[in-house]
């Protein structure tokens, strides 16, 4: 596989973005470690990027990402030691880590990434074992993946102020793979262990525009770095609060948010030359899983939505109900690949991107979000590291994995403020 | 390729030596994490294993690692990200490094390794350059490798405290790729910048036996902790030193060394029902590139040496005179590719494995060393990561090259101590 065409002609401003990050490599590699003496890096994550020839940005990041399975086995061993490196960080003398999968057990596919994560970190050399949330396991219950692969649930107990599994195992690393959509469970209040990500990294707290406010401030210090307009790499927000699409309070508000995040994108198209239509993305401000997201061209759209759109807008997952809304501008993606529509997804885990894939769809727009419920997107996993090589191209595909990487990491670095930020103990 | 052919029936006690690496997997990692708390890891090295199918030893541990070119390149992005947290140990605000290459400019599959490291250090996002003790660099000069690759050697300058070039270039890394046999140049004492390795890692300093002492001690350590005879990992060694091979001045002691080493290999050999010669190797204790070596049978044949041997005993490289000599347990190689020998070389940067290489000759014996000067080896490089699968058998490749990592990483431990212990600041 090499890297999907971009089927605009408008890639003039990526391939000057890709060669000034492909020149100042050195300077943003520097400036990162630097980074990371300053704040604490995530233990793992993912970024959905979107590549649109002129821009390329982050448009979500993932604290609990899903999907490792979609990863290149080929760079195993880089999240091996990317796993090393963060365990060592978080515990240097763990043997054992715990970690806590999502509720539903019924996704196969979902069960795949749980299995390569186990697979990851017993090649770390650790003992892995999944204690569960979900109150149906109550004995350890083995569960097969899409793969064949096997994995064992067992039920997570709580023994004064550390979570144990029936026979006592008790790591000093708990890892969570579950986004606390549902709220958080008493049973992960106030651990003695390393709790991680912490507990208002979950869908519970977790504010996209919180992410995306820290982002900001990244994107400006890294585009001061290598001079760059930031824009081309961050997307325009704005929120919307005190929503209630059933009864339809707050429409206005949001109609006039939508406007203005349109209007200026609407002035950046210009100001490039941009021949297409700007396009905001309605979403949730909590959650996760491409639930609660409208795709809209105009602030018409989102006033007196039908029944159908209101269902869709007012529940994300687990039932959580949408009061608060990120207004953020869209990306369009002109990647493609045999005709379907191609967005990347990078995996990190400590400060190391471990590989990525496109989710690729053969039934969506180039102006629609990729990762919707139900949606089947096929994964297509990079064949390249994230590493350049600065005798090719901009667009060579090593180079942009490479910038694909530093914008991910970019995402990484915010989270890290984000959750500075907003550490209720801070 | 796969892993080369053992061409002996003895691989039973290897086999059980594989199985209890496997299955102690996590256990051998968790200490290995423990002792990098407590040692300072070598910035990078490499070692020598032989594998006699009843034994896998180190042989020898070089600290000034050549032969970068010939590791998988597709293992590079585990490489680069070593070498980003070797950086990151030694001094996070590195933007630059200079390496101080060997002086022998004439040696293209050296400067092959050159260019791979420079390669490894750019991708990881450093500047690096070149800096040459070699007093005939007196302005750059640009030199090509034997895969075409240029590298430009600069004349090394001191200024105060710092090595630096013309131009002022002075990171605060400076890496030794020069194994300073012929002595401590004066311009590197006394910098107050990190030089690694660290001078008495250096031939003109170092000695095998302190290697193989604390060697001793790391296999002692290792072996209980996964019940093994540490023999089966470490061979015998003595040491013999006042010698003068031209006046064949020590040459009895040395020959008593020499039955005593043979005699305890003869009694190991006798409890696993070895039915092979034991044999030792006699080495410069200080000193590499395989030259000053024997490979003997009877203390007989140390005494009287003709002319040739004794000139071949005598000087290592640089001129450097041989009075110390290492006698060594010799451990047969029976890993043979297309019936030529082959011995195991493995890279290690930071604490991780980056990769390694078979050494295939096939004009050697299986008791012969193969790391010998002028001597072509077809370099052979590992398919695959050092990473366990534990659901295939011992002797699966992957899981080979997981014991040779483990093996290796014990060596590179010992380095550690072995460092520590003949620090002349400490």
């Amino acid at each position: 596989m090499t890297v999907p065409h971009l089927t605009t002609a408008l890639t003039g401003p990526l391939r000057e973005l890709e060669s000034r990050i492909l020149a100042a490599q050195p300077h943003i590699e520097h400036w990162f470690r630097s980074q990371w003496h300053n704040h604490a890096v995530p233990f793992y994550g993912s970024v959905d990027l979107r590549n649109s020839g002129f821009k390329l940005a982050p448009v979500d990041m993932n604290l609990f990402p899903g999907g490792h399975n979609n990863l290149n086995p080929d760079f195993l061993p880089l999240a091996v030691q990317a796993a090393q490196s963060a365990v060592d960080r978080v515990c240097p003398e763990a043997r054992n880590i715990l970690v806590i999968p999502e509720n539903h057990t019924r996704n196969s596919f979902y069960l795949q990434n749980v299995a390569a994560l186990v697979h990851i970190f017993e090649q770390a050399g650790l003992k892995v074992r999944l204690g569960s949330l979900n109150p149906e396991i109550t004995a350890p219950t083995q569960l097969t993946a899409a793969n064949g692969a096997v994995i064992t649930l067992e039920p997570l107990e709580r023994r004064g102020n550390r979570l144990v599994l029936a026979d006592g195992f008790s790591p000093c690393i708990v890892l969570l793979n579950n986004d606390l959509s549902g709220g958080i469970p008493d049973i992960l209040k106030n651990l003695e262990q390393n709790l991680l990500p912490p507990l208002h990294g979950g869908w519970a707290v977790r504010r996209k525009s919180n992410h995306f406010a820290a982002y900001d401030k990244v994107a400006d210090d890294f585009s001061s770095l290598i001079s760059i307009d930031p824009w081309l790499i961050n997307p325009y927000y704005s929120t919307a609060t005190g929503l209630d699409f059933h009864t339809r309070q707050g429409e206005d508000e949001l109609a006039a948010k939508v406007e203005s995040v349109l209007a200026r994108t609407r002035a950046k198209y210009r100001e490039y030359g941009i021949d297409h239509e700007p396009y905001v993305i309605v979403k949730a401000d909590a959650g996760t899983y491409g639930m609660g997201v409208m795709s809209v061209k105009t602030p018409e759209e989102v006033i007196g939505l039908n029944r159908k759109a209101r269902n869709k807008m007012s529940v994300v997952k687990e039932g959580l109900e949408v009061s608060e809304v990120i207004v953020q501008e869209g990306v369009y993606t002109f990647e493609s690949i045999n005709e379907a529509v191609a967005e990347p997804v990078v995996y990190m885990m400590d400060r190391y991107v471990i590989g990525g894939f496109y989710r690729v769809h053969t039934g969506r727009g180039v102006d629609e979000n990729l990762n919707a419920p139900g949606m089947h997107f096929v994964p297509l996993s990079f064949e390249k590291p994230c590493l350049p090589d600065r005798h090719a191209g901009p667009d060579a595909p090593p180079n942009r994995f490479y910038a694909y990487g530093v914008i991910s990491r970019l995402a990484l670095l915010a989270a890290s403020l984000e959750l500075e930020a907003t550490d209720p103990d801070a």
